[in-house]
């Protein structure tokens, strides 16, 4: 096969990647280690212990290169992977570049987005642990609906608790998931103490992640038969994830092609690890040359803005600490549409893989990337979830200045999900009623007073 | 590749058929002409070029037994073509039945349906016959984002009448038809003489196909440089969506298996036709013996309660007069919310095959479809259309009789969309606030009061 015309590259079931890929084993220097909030000493196993089954915690700190994918789960994962990489020949087109551009999809998914890749297997893991109930917490819902959808699969049931502000914008999520059997709640909500909280301090408190995620640990912390899933941020996560890049890698080997730089939108880091990490092994080894550009919204800038620091992963400040470009773990980011990157910090990986200087990072305003967004759709037919279009507008930009040299690069992006159900945001677009907000230098300060005190 | 082990059946593109099918070509007898409303002669190509371009009137009424696709018209397909084939075999295990369950999936499409396989030719041949304009109608919302789409990928303007009950039902359709381009109206609509008739009887009517048609068909016939476009019903439309079916006996030649039996959901009939056609030119050849089975909705059942005569295709009666299973060009169907199904008449070609005895028709109430959708949804992980769902649910029956009697038969169906933008219709079942209207032995027999007389 030559790539002279070919819309989208496939694989058959039988070339599914069989192992997950954990970048860790070939970095320089590890990642530095997870700290226990009242000892401040590196956590155990048995710190985790009462929100993750020991699969998953043996996967969070495992130096092995390669984890193999369980039978049960490449059962699952047959439903949709090996998802199709594309060649965005329509765009190319619409935009006169010499550029070539690819985007590996991950909206064929049943949850729409990368996030199945993960959920299924930590319901797997869960499931053969003894456990009963998953809590979780979600932004724009991508990930509440895939972990509805993966503990269906395993028996579970499965309790999520959605940022206000997503929960009111995109209420099709909310029926998404209960379609897939989940119960969901606005969060924050009056069925924890950490929402109790942060209610009493605002009523009208829009949310997030971080908040989000203290309610879900509280009451999977309270019950023996609940665990706790997370969808991003995680070693493991970003481990699960890896099956984007690994299956990329075959894809381009496929049409003889290899990308000169590859971008990819970053809110936690798993849609973006996924995609690179398999991708940075190689150029690790010496086998590729290839920049990676780490995405984030001018409004949540944690790689660009952010300080590497040791921070909570969460706002009421329950989780380990864990050193991270962090926004400060009382940031609450403004209200866009991306809701799945509106996180404090980045993954500990992915922040130590930018401190290494292996990838690059730049902050875009939402209505640019919704402009993204729209040129997509018209040239390829997909309408890209908020997140994606950040990833969509580094990517125009990248090759319009390829427009301007003449260089004929090859451009990577994860498509990491479908806007179906973020239709309202551009509504809002589309009406010029998108507004764009970057944190002050002086909000960015206050928020980073906060952080708790760690020796170095 | 043996059928054991795959869970869905991929062809490439170069496997991708040039070539659509006229089933008209290999039956016994043709169908009855079309006639003009006016002289009751049947229509020729003049009386047709107010509305369409020569080439889709060519294909309207030709016997060739194939027709190539042009280039630009498979360069579009790419996007999403060929579409899998999945072995629904988690379903099957939730069932317990020893019948093995096929699902053709056209949800890959920009639109989420089938309906761009004839929206991409359509906008190609109005393009190429310097049409600057393309009107239509849509129901649930999948033709017109299918044309918004297709008019953007060869430079046409696209203007929607959207049937009142489902623009209100479905906002996430309208945001959608814009995000590609184009612009929307709900219907009936004060901009057309058709539209302000219905508004003056029954200022709150909840619209139908039938007047929306009207509507649209009423702006094409008004201006030079505008046509009509039409999603359903018509031989070109049935004859661009055989690319389904002809696919899906490629695919089923590579696994070695043949279907037993195939169901279909049947609005206009699109979609039932794409599917069932090419296996029927087997099945008329004596190459295959299967069960061609079409499922519609018990609230507005044209093939089961309707009669077999000629009527016009909208309500106004501005179109021809068409030989079908009718419920009367008045019949206004409750407001399900399988839009795509609320038309008073089957496309002609399937009434004419339906009276041949070729394939059998069974009507279903909508909870019914709902439970079989969201069974679906969670062993399979894709949230259907409500359209489909009625074959889902026919599927389910027919799968169960086989639990109840052994055989394993292999049951295909079309699973013609996914429901992303219908979910607030699961809300509504899960909430159980669904309820079942099928039309009265009285209000049918008083639809049927108003057919055009037509000498036999």
């Amino acid at each position: 096969m030559t790539d002279q015309n070919v819309t989208k590259v496939l694989l058959d079931e039988s070339e599914m990647p069989r192992r997950w890929y954990n970048l860790v084993a070939d970095l320089p220097s590890p990642p530095p280690p997870v700290l226990h909030p009242g000892t401040l000493a590196p956590v155990g196993p048995d710190d985790l212990a009462p929100l993750f089954p020991m699969a998953l915690i043996e996967q969070e700190v495992t130096d092995a290169r390669y984890v193999d994918i369980p039978e049960d789960v490449l059962d699952v994962y047959r439903l949709w992977r090996p998802s199709p990489l594309y060649r965005a020949r329509r765009l190319e087109r619409a935009l006169g570049t010499p550029a070539k551009i690819y985007y590996k999809y991950e909206g064929v998914s049943p949850a729409g987005s990368h996030k199945p890749n993960t959920a299924v297997p930590q319901a797997y893991y869960n499931a053969a642990a003894g456990i009963r109930r998953l809590t979780t917490e979600t932004g724009a819902g991508q990930w509440g609906t895939a972990l509805s959808f993966a503990a269906a699969q395993f028996g579970l049931e499965c309790e999520v608790w959605q940022v206000r502000a997503s929960y009111d914008q995109k209420p099709y999520r909310k029926i998404m998931i209960e379609t897939f059997g989940g119960v969901i709640h606005p969060s924050p909500s009056p069925l924890t103490a950490a929402g109790r909280a942060v209610l009493e301090r605002d009523p009208a408190s829009p949310g997030s992640l971080g908040i989000a995620i203290s309610e879900a640990v509280e009451v999977a912390a309270q019950h023996a038969d609940t665990n706790y899933a997370l969808g991003s941020v995680l070693n493991h996560v970003l481990l699960h994830q890896t099956v984007i890049g690994e299956e990329a890698l075959l894809q381009f080997a496929k049409i003889g092609v290899t990308p000169d730089v590859i971008v990819g939108c970053t809110g936690g880091g798993s849609n973006f690890g996924g995609l690179t990490f398999p991708f940075l092994r190689e150029k690790l080894a010496g086998n590729l040359d290839v920049t990676i550009r780490a995405v984030e919204p001018a409004s949540c800038p944690s790689l660009t803005k952010g300080v590497y620091a040791y921070d909570f992963g969460d706002t009421a400040g329950m989780t380990p600490l864990m050193k991270m470009h962090t926004l400060g773990h009382d940031f609450i980011p403004d209200p866009i549409h991306a809701g799945g990157l509106r996180y404090h910090g980045m993954s500990p990986l992915i922040s130590h893989v930018y401190a290494l200087g292996l990838i690059e990072a730049v902050a875009i305003a939402q209505s640019e990337c919704f402009a993204a967004g729209v040129r997509f759709a018209r040239a390829e037919g997909i309408v890209p979830a908020p997140e994606p279009t950040h990833a969509l507008a580094a990517c125009i930009d990248e090759a319009l200045r390829c427009k301007e040299s003449g260089e004929p690069k090859v451009i990577l992006t994860a498509l990491c999900g479908h806007g179906h159900l973020d239709l309202a945001a551009y509504g809002a677009y589309l009406a010029g009623e998108m507004t764009d907000h970057a944190p002050t230098d002086a909000q960015l300060a206050a928020a980073i007073a906060n952080l708790p005190s760690v020796p170095a």
